[in-house]
């Protein structure tokens, strides 16, 4: 029943939203700030007066981002490889998602974006694209853009560009599971330097969640990809996992080094603190949960459908239970980042998205729940100060 | 004192439009047309909904233009090569001019526009660049990209796109130079076959106002460059004017042949009934003018600062006097085409800008000044109706 009732009102929410977006032929537009309705308005928006802009400008009087609008605008760009749970869709059909992340740094953050839906998937050509339209735009939102080519667009244009890029599905979601585990640690009353940690997913977001949990300080971590767990000898010098190489060196050789000998999510979830998936729907048991160690905290990201229903995990005995869901409690959700971060990056003119400004963020984020509880142990994107403690991290 | 006095307002306008700017930090916004003010607003604007709308995308269920704003917009697209007059000014510094293309397009005619500004000035990597962001837009418009390289992106991505791509500083131009010039002949009683034209100036408008006035039926062109008349010797397999061959070949094997014989302006404007200048400041004198046909039309459009000043042209005996500036009469404005262009090439779907289309632009911009004088040849871009005429003529 639960089951059929979720259908029925997915199946209702995507009617209307397809409603809507035909209704407004898209979900945002441009609106101007300077009037035109008269040549002396036009004199001072457009030429001549303009000219004097474009010089002052040229001669470095001013900066472009003191008078135009896109200089402080983010470009949200995509090649349509990894949309949402669809696959790849192509960038075309991933312009909606686009539009959705620029009408959500608006209204939360009041910052200006822009969907950039690009015509070729290929590693070196999106990169030198990218680079090619960057005088537009102060900052770069790159989207489902699938792994493994992901990092190394990420990191080629964090390098060769003075401005902040950030792949959000890499590290929205890594900095809101931080914020998410900081709290849970809490109640539970465990700590980050003792606690085994399951990651099972090793794509995009898997990768970031790794990086940063080790940042952090958490020491035992297992991660598994659809083949079992990684270990050095599995991901180092085999091209396609090969980004994991450093972070795997690092984590197994922490702790309890046993636990990358072993093969199974099964067998790694034994006796394990918290389990983080990033995977696929129900490939996490209620026996698997009843295995772990007491008091199991579980986040299960696969979205929509989660890894573990929280009523199967809580009836495995688990403590904490947070989703991708807004209909959950505990919603693991980027835009509680995104917006705070790109008003941060673009007011105090950093240029680049560092690892300490990551831990910032998710203890930002983590400090506004006073009290955790199991229910909440994370902020709703509605609640107040969210943006501005984001913001506030990033410039500090 | 008049210049003293133009300086003087010069200066105001520029002082007004830098601070107008920098007030605003730009010139528009981007605008939300969907709430996502709560959960439920949420689900539809962004997931679990929106992943319905890519779906449909995908599908071919809906267009993309039917539910993203992006794919009804225009791209504003300038490599900073030819700015106003301010020349390579580099793109960043050009933005202001492509933001306020961008209001216009919006005030005028109800059509999202974003700016885009390139790093690179080469014509392979502009051409690749453009063709990899696409997928994004409906339409191209290009901005002050400098001659000859122009000519050859605009073609290859007309060709190779199948969307509109149009250089406003060619075609925009020429269009409304033709809608005067059919009025102006109105006026003074004489016929497109036999009136002889001199066209001062050979980048990029004055490419397109030979080939606009050569399909019209004009017959008897003259074209100079700064180092004097272009003819087949000059411009066939000669690399920099190559793309004048095919126009030169044509227009100097019509009528009055000598014409194409002949070196330098003054030799050129003798006898001649329409001069067209989109060359430089006070090039035409007074006794050129006096050495014209009678009741001599003059089109001096260089910006701000005219071949030849309207009073002077008018001492000379010249009935009509049209330039580039709103201060004058027969202001020969872009704006006139751009906005009206884009709405009825968006609305209709039509890929791509044809010579057919550009001559009954013109044509309906000329119909609407229904009593031509010698002070109003062609409309106000703040005259009702122009931007309907325009896109009805475009979607005939």
């Amino acid at each position: 029943m639960q089951i059929c009732y979720t259908l029925y009102i997915m199946t209702d929410i995507n009617k209307e939203s397809v409603a809507l977006h035909k209704k407004h032929r898209g979900k945002f537009e441009i609106k101007s700030l300077m009037p035109v309705s008269n040549n002396e308005e036009l004199a001072l928006a457009y030429t001549p007066g303009v000219g004097a802009v474009c010089s002052a400008i040229e001669s470095g009087e001013v900066k472009a981002k003191e008078v135009v609008t896109s200089k402080n605008s983010v470009a949200i760009i995509t090649d349509g490889s990894a949309v949402l749970g669809l696959g790849n869709i192509g960038a075309e059909a991933g312009l909606p998602v686009m539009e959705g992340k620029a009408v959500i740094l608006k209204e939360f953050a009041g910052i200006n974006a822009y969907p950039i839906a690009l015509a070729t998937q290929d590693t070196e050509e999106i990169i030198k694209t990218i680079k090619n339209i960057a005088p537009t735009f102060g900052a770069i939102n790159l989207e489902d853009i699938s792994a493994p080519r992901c990092f190394e667009i990420e990191q080629r244009l964090s390098e060769e560009l003075d401005m902040p890029v950030f792949h959000d599905d890499q590290h929205g979601t890594a900095i809101v599971v931080l914020a998410g585990l900081i709290n849970a640690l809490k109640i539970v009353g465990k700590d980050k330097e003792s606690v085994k940690i399951v990651i099972n997913g090793a794509g995009a977001a898997g990768h970031a969640i790794t990086e940063l949990l080790n940042a952090y300080g958490f020491k035992v971590l297992t991660v598994l990809d659809s083949k079992g767990v990684l270990n050095e000898s599995k991901v180092c010098g085999t091209g396609n996992k090969e980004h994991f190489c450093e972070v795997i060196k690092s984590t197994c050789a922490n702790g309890d080094t046993g636990r990358c000998d072993i093969s199974t999510l099964e067998e790694a979830i034994k006796s394990a603190d918290i389990f983080i998936g990033v995977s696929a729907p129900n490939i996490l048991t209620k026996e698997m949960v009843q295995s772990m160690s007491d008091e199991p905290v579980i986040f299960a990201l696969a979205n929509p459908n989660p890894e573990i229903l929280p009523s199967l995990a809580h009836e495995g005995g688990a403590t904490i239970v947070a989703t991708g869901r807004s209909d959950f409690a505990n919603q693991i959700n980027n835009a509680l980042v995104f917006p705070g971060l790109f008003k941060g990056l673009l007011e105090s003119g950093k240029s680049k998205v560092t690892m300490q400004m990551k831990l910032s963020v998710a203890e930002a984020i983590a400090s506004l729940v006073q009290s955790p509880t199991p229910e909440k142990i994370i902020p709703s994107m509605f609640d107040d100060g969210i943006v501005d403690a984001v913001a506030r991290a990033v410039k500090s």
